[in-house]
């Protein structure tokens, strides 16, 4: 139902992403989205990157006079550094290690889709690849998510996300219930708070303690040229029960599937998640009360779905982020001629990217939560 | 590229599959597919209902002397149980705790889909849920899975698995690598033995000490009346690189999807999965090094796949399964009139499905390889 | 959003079909697919292999208590004559001319798809072909249209069809406007009684006398080993106006691809269709005015559809049915060896397949209208 | 396999195309998509309007150093009248007949999507639907086409178009082949040559008298106010046997969805399309024989495909092309009001698309030959 592609690579001219299905009448302007990519550009423990990118989108079709008309909306992301990009990529050639200017980049680095994809591609210069398979695509995907999360608005649906640990920092206290592993059950109220508290955080985590120490985590890592994963969550509070196909297209299947596409993630679960291995089915099942005449949980171990379908409770769903692959040591690895060597890689990055996957994580979620929107025909 | 459908309730007359895109050429037959299952049905813990299924498939198209001729393929699993359903759907009836023969079924059961089916497809005798929900279905993935399977086979991959824990019972010794949560490098001979091993295994596991645990484990948790989960390995040998679309069809997003769209899995990790989540970048990228004139990693944190795109090394996958929703304890549930009850099922359950899981499991992600190995033109 | 597979050769056990999206509650029965199994089995024309047909669908799954369950819908029809099929299949071998039993099928019938599919499969033996891309699968969609058909009844939908020209035979005086090439504005009364007309006549021609002529030509036809080509219409009725997508699902786009998939179709056209070549804008316009406080045309050369969205008439589209490729004449081809040879077809065909395409149009345009109804949001 | 989105209305900014599934290594330049563009914008009977498009494309993603490499490619066409487009858009309300500037346009105009968009996409004002089902957009289809042209090169694939009937004037004397309905059998360079000839017409018509019978039957019509439609034939040569899919998706139906989804076009037939109503089985048939040691065809009234699939033969297919929906006379419709009025459409309006509409034609064929070269493992 509802269809999109994107295209863009790190030191391209510019990103570019087209939706198509978006009903007419929609208000959409360029602030929706571009809060959307401000959002994607912050967080603690960034590289430097960040002040050459600064994004902002440009809606070049499907809107007009401020409202969608029902033809395919298109967004250009503009890489403010296309001027000078062959100086950048210069920079960036000499960062991962391999020599002077111009020069091919034929030494695959560990962690990274360069050996899978120049097998892939058939290609000698692993700059194709990492042009290809760039973490920067995902900000086409924001922006298409942020179209998704202003047509969820009207449904009074609303997909957040925070941190929720970096590195085995958790929170162990009383804390916010969101920061909890495992799922109980919060009221909205609760979890919009949780949410704005994340917001404030420099590291999207909303328990201020953890948030410290998780800060401290990342500067130690850091100081140590490494790099450091986590477990992002992500919530969908206002999701009317009945979504979600019974066999093929199932709610959480699509959920699994759109988060896994994001470049760092190596694992998702939806409510009690891997947690549910240890569990009795008298502790994992979900017991239903009457609360306010409508039906009500004791606990939320399902997520929010049950057999593909929404329960209409809060869809919680959790993700493994890997540490960044970049790191600042050398590394063992093989070059294009299938010599052993060793690697420095140099360059720009984050040494947690946990932080900044919280508004990719919400884009992906929004996107599903739209196309299963359209297809129950509501 | 792969196209198929599955459909058939648990008291139907049968179970239906189509297959198309399969080559012609494929030599196939119906017992390469009873053997698979006969795999689905057996399995330490399975309750009664075995007995009356005893599953066998005819091929009713797209075959032809024992050779796939091109067009679809569809297979019939029948019900055996079929003439004598009225009688069995009353036990059942009985079973979930709710009178007399005949009577409609109201009482949406916790941790099942009863309450979201009712609420999407607007019915009110929850048995038009529960069939539709069925796991029964399964065995027609398996149906469909068992082809993929035998063209694979042509490719020289291979998937297998077994179980890794359950209700908090895993290996602690020096155990089978495949055994271990994470990822350590292990030869294509050594998981061909590990399969063995666990196909010989009540409860589908490699190591033996932990499989009595786990068999103790489950009579245990049967004895409560209560049911329990756990975790589930799927490893593919012999996958070439380059399996996997860069951007939209990743090769683990596929995965991701196929998997969680099995009934009673929460969660799906690959390689690291949300262990990478406390590792260090130093510690979770996979070095490369060179073996017998190829390109080898020294470990397998990426579980096959980077960027999306299948890198050679064996694809290591997990799937979280949740403990049986259907248990023989007293439940606090609502009623269709909205009322608070208690409810208590009968019938024949599994305390633990993680044993048949495994062949389901095999069968997504078969289904998956070859619509990659289409995809990359192969 | 609607999903259908179909499966079964013509000297298989037999047909298979899963429909999936078909919503819950839905009366149906296996009555409502045998009415358009039957129509799709007589017509002026037939050769004789209709005693060994005669179909019936025994629904599988999906219904529950004469109503769907919003699970996927599996029909099955079986070939009544598979305990015979070996000596049928004999037969069969001997008219195509090419010697004893049992023998390999080695000679590509001119008009057939048996050299395509010998190279396209990779097969040696021509049956495999025939058997594969039989006309007898349609039997199939027949059955997936009738439960489309039923869904369209809830929504005042008629998809009705009927046979315009055979042979260069068509109305010349005041005949039904239904029957004439272009098109002119009728009203549902009318289209209805054109209907009626059509299904008592032995070639579903609505007038008499044309009808009379068709049935001699094709008489005359037969005489003389030949076969005879023609034109089937397709009329829509009671369409919302706002189906289609507008850019890559055009409503006409995909009706074009549905007629066109059936066997012996070589031509689609819509509302005015190839005589729009002929037309000036002034007169291929349709103008409009306002009756009984609603929208109307004063033609309909669009044919319902303008910009790829429905307009609120009726939907009017055209097939051209090629003459049967079986003909029992002497024709020139090659073998499998690449030798040149002389061929002479035996069996049993049809020297005109019109009348018997008719329900076979109908299920395909039905099955277009039930999606983009789901896509609609109706 | 092959996905592409576009978007892009008449007044935007630009037109958008991305492009997924191009394999890495094609050589591909903005001159290879400019040529296509260029072909699109000539052609005899166009308005002024092609003075404020001059189309080029920007290649913005997908492309590294003339060779794309296996990422999504995306394509921008700039507006370049968008500076002045509210001058423009004025000039353009005045010529729909309706008012001073800045006024909502509120009448739609015969045969043109106007009211059907309306009624589909709840809009007050017309011009929204106006610049959704543009024409225009055809430009990035193009665009589109001509990546796909650039692939099919490499296989040695080539899809040719020309206009074969206007307004009722065709070739009768010893013309081109290509020139007559009905399919003759040609050789390639026959083909390639005839493609010269109409290259280099005003109405891409290869037959010099007739093309001029077509100039002053345009030039006529012109004076009139009134528009005229015709006949486009698309012949692609070079195409190996086996594409198609055998029952969803044959080679035929979607060449018929992706030509009939252009917006003029009312009807698409293949081979002796329309004609084969008219043919005896015996003339329609096409005989084989053996020619340069391959299968060859007497005729090729199956236009190169049978049962869906690439026969080896050159693929022809026509397609009619209605007049113009845009003419300069006074026409009786309503308004948004439901008051009947009369309407004269101003502004710029070619009398006859068929010239122009050749490339797009070309363009479309070509995405449904590489979709169905990647499906086909080639």
């Amino acid at each position: 139902m509802l269809r999109y592609l994107t295209a863009g690579e790190s030191h391209g001219k510019c990103l570019t992403a087209i939706l198509d299905g978006v009903p007419a009448n929609l208000v959409l302007s360029e602030d929706d989205i571009n809060e959307e990519l401000r959002r994607r550009q912050v967080g603690y423990g960034r590289g430097n990157r960040m002040s050459i990118e600064r994004d902002t989108a440009e809606i070049t079709s499907g809107v007009r006079f401020g409202k969608t008309i029902g033809a395919p909306v298109a967004m250009i992301i503009k890489n403010r550094d296309w001027q000078n990009w062959k100086e950048i990529m210069n920079v960036w050639a000499r960062g991962n290690g391999q020599g002077a200017r111009g020069e091919e980049v034929t030494r695959p680095r560990p962690g990274h889709a360069d050996l899978a994809g120049v097998l892939k591609y058939r290609q000698y210069d692993i700059r194709n690849i990492l042009e290809r398979s760039s973490a920067r695509e995902t900000a086409a995907r924001v922006a298409v998510g942020a179209v998704c999360k202003k047509f969820l608005d009207e449904f009074g649906i609303k997909v957040m996300s925070w941190v929720v640990e970096i590195g085995g920092v958790r929170s162990q206290g009383p804390a916010p219930a969101g920061f909890k592993r495992g799922s109980g059950v919060r009221s909205e109220k609760d979890i919009e708070d949780i949410f704005k508290l994340a917001e404030v955080s420099d590291v999207r985590c909303p328990d201020k303690n953890t948030a410290q120490k998780m800060i401290k985590k990342i500067r130690e890592v850091k100081k140590r040229g490494d790099s450091i994963g986590g477990i992002v969550e992500i919530i969908t509070i206002g999701v009317p029960p009945g979504l979600g196909e019974p066999v093929f297209d199932k709610l959480n299947a699509d959920i699994a599937k759109a988060l896994m596409s994001i470049g760092a993630v190596k694992g998702v679960e939806i409510g009690s998640g891997f947690k549910s291995a240890l569990l009795f089915g008298s502790q994992n099942n979900d017991e239903m009360y009457i609360k306010d005449k409508r039906v009500a949980f004791r606990t939320n171990n399902a997520g929010g779905i049950l057999g593909g379908i929404s329960n209409g409770d809060d869809i919680v769903v959790r993700i493994a982020v890997k540490p960044t692959a970049s790191i600042f040591r050398t590394q063992k690895t093989i070059d294009n001629y299938g010599k052993e060597i060793e690697i420095k890689v140099g360059g720009r990055h984050d040494p947690c990217i946990c932080p900044r996957i919280v508004p990719v994580a919400e884009a992906m979620m929004s996107i599903v939560m739209v196309d299963h929107l359209f297809r129950a025909r509501l």
